[in-house]
């Protein structure tokens, strides 16, 4: 299920098989929230070096249903994307989405979370295996856990008590899991010997907050349930990103040599690089598409400094909406050679972001994507 | 510059050689207002069949400027199309857009039109010159004379003063037009010999709205100037569009056989099939693209009743964010090749639309374009 290839110091280099084929690490998740990067095709993402990417349960789940995806056949058939793909557990989302209206529809209890969409306000129960059940029903490869992801900053006393909750959690969605991924029926539909891997593969969270006890402690207790992999949860909430370190710094050493680590939500590339370095095998952000759509690009200092992974600052990002880009006819990087690098100036993209044209974003994706598949590219040699 | 292949009744299939490239006729224009046609790359458009874009000189005047353009080397070079490019006047969008606040910012006088940037309040003069000068910065390989195209409906006096106006500034334009391009040094900067056209096309503008010895004078009086083509302007202005088969039938015989013929702005698909078989060559119209950014989708009828170009009804159009295709898991059109119906479903279209992820506008848009450009395809034939 995942094989370490190689170790470098402390950066991995492994291959992780799933039922949609296998995924070299160390790796990095484009985000299709919806069924979709946003204006991108699966084409594209391909081309881009994209080989797995990461779908939202919460959206899925309130449109267009899980149920309806899973008679197109899997959000893979559905959306034309034919890849690995991992779904989070939609936790973060009730929390975060249905809960920004000062919380008053978002109700947390042992059983799960209730909580109303904010488009219609139709209620939802979230529960450990409905999470599962939804999960399974997208076809997805890598399933997520139920969490609960305490917000920044948090009492110890209330961290303690959520990271235990999230253990409890995690118990059941590891049960309901296994009891329908070990039935005949589910080997049948998924028998794809040439991938090595007939059944999706379940990630605990490690959750603990900024405490090395309480981190060290989710840790342990989600190692005795031995999952497929483990993901660290609950960073990028809004602490100092210096908290992020001390993060890893207590929790890889407890983790095995040959199971994936998953760093989830993180971050900008000298982040991600420092986590590969660290021992990080998967990472997914929002930074590379919704900063292209405001016009935010990242931008090579050369290209021998991508290439040596982060060692010295190798990249500057710029906001090619700026007015000294109004006559610079050069490529958005001279050192990328993306399908918006190799066809446009950044002339032209600035008077698409200025006319609000909807080849802006597009263009402007597909290099910040390429980038960020690039530096991953690097943290693989 | 063009060549009569082949006439069929009085349908007309032939070639327009322009500095960029020879295009087969009958062809259709996809509208890049700004310098892109909405949401899709130079490459799909190649690859949908596009042998020509329409670009519009009022909104590139007013942004990013026709002289930025030129700078980058013309709107080829600027926007990454490197096949032949047809520019409007501007004055189309001088009256529909800068005057929509009841006229007041639009002031017209013989030497030409005052106007305000909608956005910014900045004034600007646009006269018979001045367009020629801006499309000939745009490096256009087709320029359209500025024209004054009444309202419908619109007195037989106001259409007449109208049409006298506009062959006197279509003078004027052919005059600086000639002046500009049978320069040495113009001939020099665009010598293309292989492209057997080393400078632009220049085309009149029949007006008269709806009276026929005013279209017919209209024409007359253009042909006496000998313009490179001839286009049929002030039509689906919001008459009936019956008329427009009449002013097809009043000015069609008047024109030389050996010129192109451009019905402006136009039309349905069945509207474009009726004008091709009346003898037209050229068209260009916002309907597959802006439509598709709306969810309304052209369906062939069965393959065969396009391939005859209209004959009986060939195709319907669906609204993709009809609650009917929630569960439609077939493509848009199955007898469609486009990149969207090789690869998604009408559910999942419809499901893009209902969240309004991006990608949903990009993949309708392919769609109907390539649906317009295979019936001229066929039109062709």
């Amino acid at each position: 299920m995942f094989k370490l290839i190689k170790k470098e110091k402390k950066r991995r280099v492994g291959k992780l098989y799933t039922m949609h084929g296998s995924v070299s690490t160390p790796f990095f998740l484009p985000i299709a929230t919806k069924g979709a990067v946003k204006n991108l095709t699966p084409e594209e993402l391909r081309e881009a070096g994209a080989e797995i990417i990461l779908g939202n349960t919460y959206h899925l789940w309130l449109r267009p249903g899980h149920e309806l995806i899973s008679k197109a056949g899997g959000l893979q058939k559905f959306s034309g994307w034919n890849g690995p793909i991992l779904t989070d557990s939609g936790g973060y989302q009730v929390f975060s989405l249905a809960g920004k209206r000062g919380n008053q529809g978002v109700k947390l209890t042992e059983r799960g979370v209730e909580f109303c969409d904010p488009t219609d306000g139709k209620k939802y129960f979230m529960a450990p295996e409905k999470s599962i059940e939804i999960q399974l029903a997208l076809g997805s490869d890598i399933v997520m856990v139920l969490d609960e992801c305490p917000p920044y900053p948090c009492t110890k006393e209330y961290a303690r008590k959520s990271l235990e909750r999230t253990t409890r959690w995690a118990e059941r969605c590891l049960k309901y899991f296994k009891k329908r991924t070990q039935s005949e029926k589910f080997k049948m539909q998924n028998d794809n010997a040439k991938f090595k891997n007939n059944r999706p593969l379940l990630f605990g969270i490690i959750q603990g907050s900024v405490y090395k006890d309480l981190r060290q402690e989710s840790a342990r207790q989600l190692l005795e349930l031995d999952f497929d992999g483990y993901a660290i949860g609950g960073v990028a909430v809004g602490e100092p990103r210096e908290k992020i370190k001390k993060v890893l710094e207590w929790v890889l050493p407890l983790l095995p040599e040959e199971k994936p680590r998953y760093l989830m939500g993180l971050g900008r590339p000298e982040e991600i690089a420092f986590a590969a370095k660290s021992g990080i095998d998967m990472f997914d952000c929002v930074i590379p598409t919704r900063n292209a759509r405001h016009g935010s690009l990242f931008v090579r200092k050369g290209i021998r400094r991508l290439a040596e992974g982060g060692k010295r600052q190798f990249y500057q990002a710029i906001n090619i909406t700026n007015k000294k880009f109004k006559n610079d006819f050069g490529p958005v990087d001279g050192h990328c050679d993306c399908y918006t690098c190799r066809n446009f100036s950044r002339a032209y993209l600035r008077h698409l972001f200025s006319v609000g044209e909807p080849l802006a974003g597009r263009l402007a994706t597909l290099h910040n994507l390429k980038f960020y598949l690039d530096l991953m590219g690097c943290l693989k040699k």
